[in-house]
């Protein structure tokens, strides 16, 4: 089984991660998880920050003459903020001292952790709360993630995803008329999802969509407000029978789900048709199934490629919301949790829209769940015995 | 830390489950546990199975003199259909022998585990797949999360839920609606939003779309169809503080969001607005702070409870879709697994709509979730011993 | 991987057990769980209990046509002691009503959880901690972890184990006398050790030790007093490879070593030559490798079959200590834990010693630690799918 | 609950470690763990390479103004040998290219994971079995844990180690005489046992053992030879009631003998007398409750301060083994795994004896096992938190 555990604050001086449980034997380089750490610092409605960061995760251990070892792999990502912002970060995020110079963050922004941060953990201060809370996290999120990524892409598994709303501009049907967007791409693997969508400053596989997007969020940037909105990854290549109906616990969309509940600013996941699929009836929801090229396939794949809590072996289709980011230029109110007295909330440098860039953290954080998944079903210490037993 | 296993086929002799990790000293009867049970069982749309199953857990370990002893607490529901049908059960579900006078089902249902069972597990019948995966299961889920439930209620922490769509009838403006509907039910605990849903007979808390989906209940019914719709849950009384930001495994609503979508049939949830939010932008979305009665609150609740990962204190609110029915009068198509000729799907008796009935269940699953954070947060082995800290 | 939970007091009205994650298709029945739930009852020193205990689990679910389904596997074995005793356990044990009539014990017995009992779960009647921490439960324990049992015999995986010393009886040189004993039986598969043992009244494999044991038993009951001692377990065909290095928590004689010390009573645990390799120097310890039959072997097994963390391929050798019964006909000093006042031990109907029988539920516990390695490396969901990877 | 992951290669660049669920607002510095990290590298029996490596863990997260804020807490120690050592590790540990110039390892050394990961992994050069499976990690698992220590220290929990037995020097009674030198140092805290254990270069707590373990160590190192030996951790000031008897897994004993048995090179555990309390009859095994100084106590504490899994308040008393260290100067037979030519075992720089030092690793690990029991009962996300309810 793979785990992980990332490290490291927003503004300290790295983030750290470490990935345990990868077969030996998996080619892996640097350059391939840097790719996606671009991809991730990439897209329309960012802020400044972005601008002077290009993340690079290095290997520290377990990788050896470009192989995984078996061995944990840890990793770092610099964050150059630390050192190269005016501000003064190796003071506000001291290791050591009483940090009497550093003025405490007594505001809390609705929205973050802010508040909640200083009720869970008695802070006297929010700053820690915005530092670990903070998405740039997600940065060693997807170096970890894009492992178990480079894993599933060695046994012909391709992740992919894509914008399909922004605020008030997205598909006007959002199942069929991205079906339609889409499908045909998905013979060439989901990667081609991805590629195609990257070539958007808003990952929106529409071109009209796009420039409505883009023109929003301008809107919005100007309003000093901001703006979330709905996404979709589609795996291919996935076989049949992982995960499992037999316990709740098992079931792989379940997993996923809390995947991507487990990501920053989520606040909603769904499988295929999802939530449509509440306000339609049963004949026209329910895949059929036939029999095609040596293989059971379905007519449809409104279950999204998972029934009974297992993947059936047509792509896997996930679904989200991302909310709009918490920090607007135009105040709301708050209340300064010490003096209790009303408050506007305070700006810091944001992005208005996060979502062309989140799209590469769950595409990610999909990637271990069925790695695991895969893991479960095949067994195996290395590659090559894994490679044994999935080629039969 | 509460865990439980469930086990038991939909027609076998009994479910049977197991808690683990309940503090000692909880009062908790089994009336209590089949108020549940019942409430699970009723509600429009069911099929001839729920006429005749009255279901009652039967305590068989763990609790003495009406308390918790800290000990597991293992239960039992037998399944009066294995023995009042006239069918065979006991010659189909047999533990012994070797199945040869019991024919084999091959004809896999879509939207069931059918196939995906047979695929993962190699069945050369069906059976054990639509047995286990079947929604008599969660029969036991209730039961053993209405252990959860009892000691959540016992420190003023209260659930209940409802529908607000089945199929095309549901609240036009699902979040605004719903909130003027439930807000001011909320000051009395969300037991009373339980309890006024229970007097619809689909669980809805507005007559007239009760009516509505009664309607579009018997239509599709005999159209040979089946439904779904969407659902929500709210708890009142959490206190700030539960969940965590600081990894992505530790967040409360990942954890909600896994145990929803392990629940049979469910295809997407959402926190608060959810999937709305990304329709929205910023300034209408996220929820000013307010300092009231000595406490921290949010002029609107639109995060639905949950910051950061982490409790507000405000009322949590989850809401999801059920997908409708696989199973239906009207067949489609699909193919015999071994023959890979194409076929009709059978029908075996079944409901059109589960979803009044499957309210309880994701009321309960929610319920495990929570009492564990709350444990996590407070300790403690006894009732007395989390009582003292949960007062100060 | 395989998980269960276990439920019942020692003389309430059943046990409960639950596995889960066994693959489908393992054949299995009542019979072969019945063996070893015989053999637990058996062995001299034994009280009065067993006499009219004569165990046998139910499976309740998860297995069909003699073979698993792949769904959680629930067993039950009823107390006998519950209803047949004159004794009112019914009315001790009742999980409703108050208790009033029923005196609560308020002295510890030393070496028992009944004062830790009472400080961890506040109890003010020992009676719950007597209930749950009775080796009672070890026959579920035995029942759910046959299961795995069956599942490494399924793939030429055999255990057996002996009794090495009772109190002062024992081989002289522990590690040499007991090889010489025992090697030559290891060519017909390690479940030759347990059948030969099983001739003595005390599971030692040598006659004149057995007849001392016994004598020692004979008179450390006249006077009184009670008895543990040495055991081990041997596993033959185990493969290369179970278990790893890589982190701590993943190694193979860890995970052994917490099933051990999770057992009533054990006190000690050591894989191979164990606590003597400490008073040797490392040209007497470490076992040299060969290559013979087309294998890597070592020519000595004084690690007892794991290197690094890891199985070696040859035998297994786990060896323990269990303490002495603490329920003692002559009593020791104690104090009310209300009254604070200072009591005798009161006495409990017990055995002398339980040694003998408690072998069988050391080699079952160690069954499902090596059955969940087996399947990491293995993966699989059936038997039959594992088979094809491990004939490879 | 607090968790950790440990990555580095022996003669890697560094070893990373990250600690997860640390409660907010501990007190914690660099030279508290650095002290720890010394105390490991001490010791005689050492071989060359701890003369020029002097680690320190630096912090990269988690900890701000001398406190843990509740995230990660990430660390790095670099591995000094890899630059400096004339040897080429940065070429034989490249992360990248292709290694043909470097040779492969193929003659497995008895007693290490060499073989054992070559099986596992199918590795064709034992060197990524070698540097992962080293000591070398135990420093960074020594940072890790020495934060669970820190936090138990915080609340008047002391852990102290030393050792009793080098190969076939020992006290004579090792139950007794252990307990007379040691017990009356336990009035102010296990910390006077390593304290005073410390002046002693083979860490043992008597003089003239000191000096015969050293003839010995002498001895054994001109043989080419080496040695392993026994030891004992206790630990003062641990409340009552950590742990349970309800499940096998919730035992305190099982989940700190898995923590020592995870440790590189022991092969036993023991709680308490352990092994020798099979050698005796229960009147002189068992400890007499008592009641003293308002609380409950025993007269003796032979089951080492648990019982029925839990903590009872009085000292924990951990006892092992450590095997002799497998690589010796005089070589033992092996077997190339790529020829199958029989070998010599080649020789790397070693230690001959490591005991004294890995003292240091089994307080380590024992202290995040209690750690977690303690924060199980107590619960709690700050320090503050925590010690209101700790000193009610």
């Amino acid at each position: 089984m793979i785990r992980y555990l990332t490290a490291g604050e927003s503004h300290g001086p790295q983030l750290t991660g470490i990935t345990e449980g990868v077969p030996a034997g998996l080619p892996i380089t640097e350059d391939e998880i840097a790719l996606h750490l671009a991809r991730r610092q990439k897209g329309y409605g960012r802020g400044g920050r972005m601008a002077f960061e290009k993340d690079r995760a290095t290997f520290l251990s377990g990788v050896r003459f470009g192989e995984t070892t078996g061995a944990p792999i840890a990793m770092s990502i610099p964050n150059r903020a630390h050192e190269k912002d005016d501000s003064n970060w190796p003071k506000v995020l001291n290791k050591e001292g009483d940090g009497e110079d550093v003025e405490a963050i007594t505001v809390p922004r609705p929205g973050h952790a802010d508040l909640t941060g200083v009720q869970k953990y008695r802070y006297d201060d929010i700053r820690p709360a915005i530092e670990r809370s903070s998405a740039r996290e997600t940065a060693m999120r997807v170096a970890c993630c894009s492992i178990a990524r480079q894993f599933l892409k060695h046994f012909g598994i391709e992740i992919g995803g894509h914008v399909t709303r922004v605020g008030s501009v997205g598909y006007e049907d959002s199942w069929e008329d991205v079906r339609k967007r889409v499908g045909p791409m998905l013979k060439d693997g989901a990667e081609s999802v991805f590629e195609e969508a990257d070539k958007s400053p808003v990952r929106c596989l529409d071109e009209e969509l796009t420039q409505e997007m883009r023109d929003l969020i301008i809107k919005r940037r100007k309003e000093g407000s901001s703006l979330g909105g709905h996404w979709e990854v589609i795996v291919t290549g996935l076989p049949a029978g992982l995960g499992s109906f037999v316990h709740w616990d098992r079931k792989l969309d379940g997993k996923i789900a809390q995947a991507i509940m487990g990501t920053q600013a989520m606040k909603g996941v769904e499988i295929g048709q999802g939530f449509e699929s509440g306000r339609r009836h049963g004949q026209v929801v329910h895949d059929e199934i036939i029999y095609e090229d040596d293989d059971f396939k379905r007519r449809t794949n409104r279950m999204g490629g998972i029934e009974g809590g297992i993947s059936t072996g047509m792509p896997l289709i996930v679904r989200g919301v991302m909310k709009p980011i918490p920090t607007m230029l135009t105040p709301i109110d708050t209340v300064d949790f010490k003096s209790k007295e009303k408050k506007d909330t305070r700006y810091e440098r944001s992005d208005v829209c996060a979502l062309p860039r989140a799209i590469v953290v769950v595409e990610s954080v999909i990637a271990t769940v069925l790695a695991n998944a895969f893991l479960e079903k095949f067994g195996g210490d290395s590659i090559e015995e894994i490679e044994e037993r999935y080629s039969n």
